[in-house]
């Protein structure tokens, strides 16, 4: 065989990895080093601490993990615009709260009620139609809105180095799952936008009932909770859903807090992130108060329990793939 | 280039299936060219009925479809073990029913409870635990477990044929799926027993609870159904578990009968299949007046609506991996 024959075969049999930069827009330091390390340790194949390839689940909080939560929760913005598409057939709504708050625009009365307060309000919302019917509503409602500080679409306000971390991943054999507070809402882009498919997102359900209509079965979507995929809701849901323990976990509020608690106390290694919003000029900063992906307990307990505090200045060189 | 070279590139580039034969252990007929027929069309490119990998989704009844369901649910027989595993701590059972049949072996009268009344009894035996738990119990029945007719594992009770049919799918790019009234019981086998991981298993769910217990977080299984995946469940389940509409659905009872129907309302092409259990020599003849996996309406509807009705005698060379 000749040298460059052979130059060529060794190239072809080296992974792509080898020779992209990895976490690209993520800055070197402590948590990118933790990152790396960590996948390196559980792909090792002989060593101690390898994990074989279908036992690689990982799990990303979606709001305020892989995409902007502020100034309100995307979904919230959807619920808004629902509910002012349909006050002209609800006269009755500007008497009556929460709908009195939404159309009068005040977002903090709204935002009291907690995160399980607004997947409350997606299901008064967003029943009284078929899941058919509901896609078309979601899909249309991205074609359209715009985040209101940046003006660009709710699809592309993720994070670019939560996109490499995605990307690193999957090349390292992990399957990524979202498991979010929200619902049905986010499986319309998830595929899209971070290549993860409508059957590896938990969330939060709303009850769905079989029927015919004109001899045509359609499910239909009742004004009723099937099931909150927030706090303790989490490892219930990965459980449910998934049916086995993830080695890795990335959150960014005390919404996550048992998720990573969970996942943390599995057998072998397991990994578990928090993203602390810390770039009020990029993003937003925020924790301990904020209205919309609260972060307290979480953040307290961080250091103690090993999980990787990002910060999303320090650590970032990116936060947008649309940022200059 | 040498021609040699240039005959093993040519090799290599050549799919696997041009080498293997599809579905060998299907005799060739109506059934097993609806199949090809079907998989050829909606994976033509540029062709009118072309389905994307990502919306070729497929779903699979378990009992009695992909492995027998006689004499009984096998989960029924996992129950059973359990009961009899537990009446020492249990007197009481003795004289209370269900227990009472199973403790005298009146399988008739179980039965008689259906497919929901089964799901209630493996609530009622299944919880009080963790589900690590429960994990281990499973596990460790199915190592011990046999068949009453053949004397194999339960886990080698599965349908060649449908192994192939999983195979010959996921080779032309489908994502395979389990969505059974059976529960998480199925979870520990399927990924061995069929390539599918636990993941894309939809089933009957418990209701978990997540709890701390010397500060480790555990899930608890509460003597509660969350969901029962049968029925007009089965949609829903997809709905909630999955997020598409399959185009492809196999199913042996009128339990499967609502997804059937469900499936094939969805826009595009679309595939339905029923597995009649017709040879009592190899397998279990029954249909209508069976106990377990009763096929009655969905027998009735299956020419009218185009769903293939696979004759089991017929149609398939072997019944299991183990027949000579």
């Amino acid at each position: 065989m000749s040298r460059s024959v052979r130059v060529l075969l060794l190239f072809l049999l080296l992974p792509v990895s080898a020779f992209a930069q990895e976490l690209p827009a993520w800055n070197d330091g402590k948590s990118k080093q933790a990152i790396l390390d960590f996948v390196k340790k559980v792909t090792t194949e002989r060593g101690a601490d390898y994990v074989a390839p279908e036992d690689r689940i990982a799990v990303f909080d979606n709001d305020g993990t892989l995409w902007t939560e502020q100034p309100f929760y995307f979904q919230l913005g959807f619920i808004l615009d629902r509910v002012k598409a349909l006050a002209p057939e609800h006269p009755e709504w500007k008497e009556k709260e929460p709908f009195k708050s939404i159309l009068a625009g005040d977002l903090k009365g709204i935002a009291k009620s907690g995160e399980r307060g607004i997947v409350e309000l997606a299901m008064e919302t967003h029943s009284g139609m078929t899941t058919e019917d509901f896609r078309k509503i979601v899909i249309n409602w991205f074609s359209t809105a715009r985040h209101p500080k940046t003006g660009k679409p709710y699809n592309e306000m993720t994070f670019l180095p939560m996109h490499d971390l995605l990307d690193y991943l999957r090349a390292n054999g992990f399957k990524t799952f979202i498991v979010s507070g929200g619902g049905e809402f986010m499986r319309e882009i998830t595929d899209k936008a971070y290549g993860i498919p409508p059957e590896q997102v938990v969330g939060s359900t709303i009850t769905t009932q079989y029927a015919l209509v004109d001899e045509t079965p359609v499910l239909n979507r009742l004004p009723k909770i099937d099931f909150v995929d927030d706090g303790p809701g989490k490892p219930v849901g990965i459980n449910k859903f998934i049916g086995r323990r993830p080695v890795f976990a990335a959150g960014n509020s005390d919404g996550d807090y048992e998720m990573l608690r969970w996942v943390m106390a599995g057998q072998g290694p397991h990994f578990a992130m928090i993203i602390h919003h810390t770039d009020a000029d990029r993003e937003y900063a925020y924790d301990r108060k904020s209205d919309f992906g609260r972060l307290d307990n979480a953040l307290d307990e961080a250091a103690a329990r090993n999980w990787l505090l990002v910060d999303m200045k320090a650590d970032w060189k990116k936060i947008y793939a649309f940022d200059q």
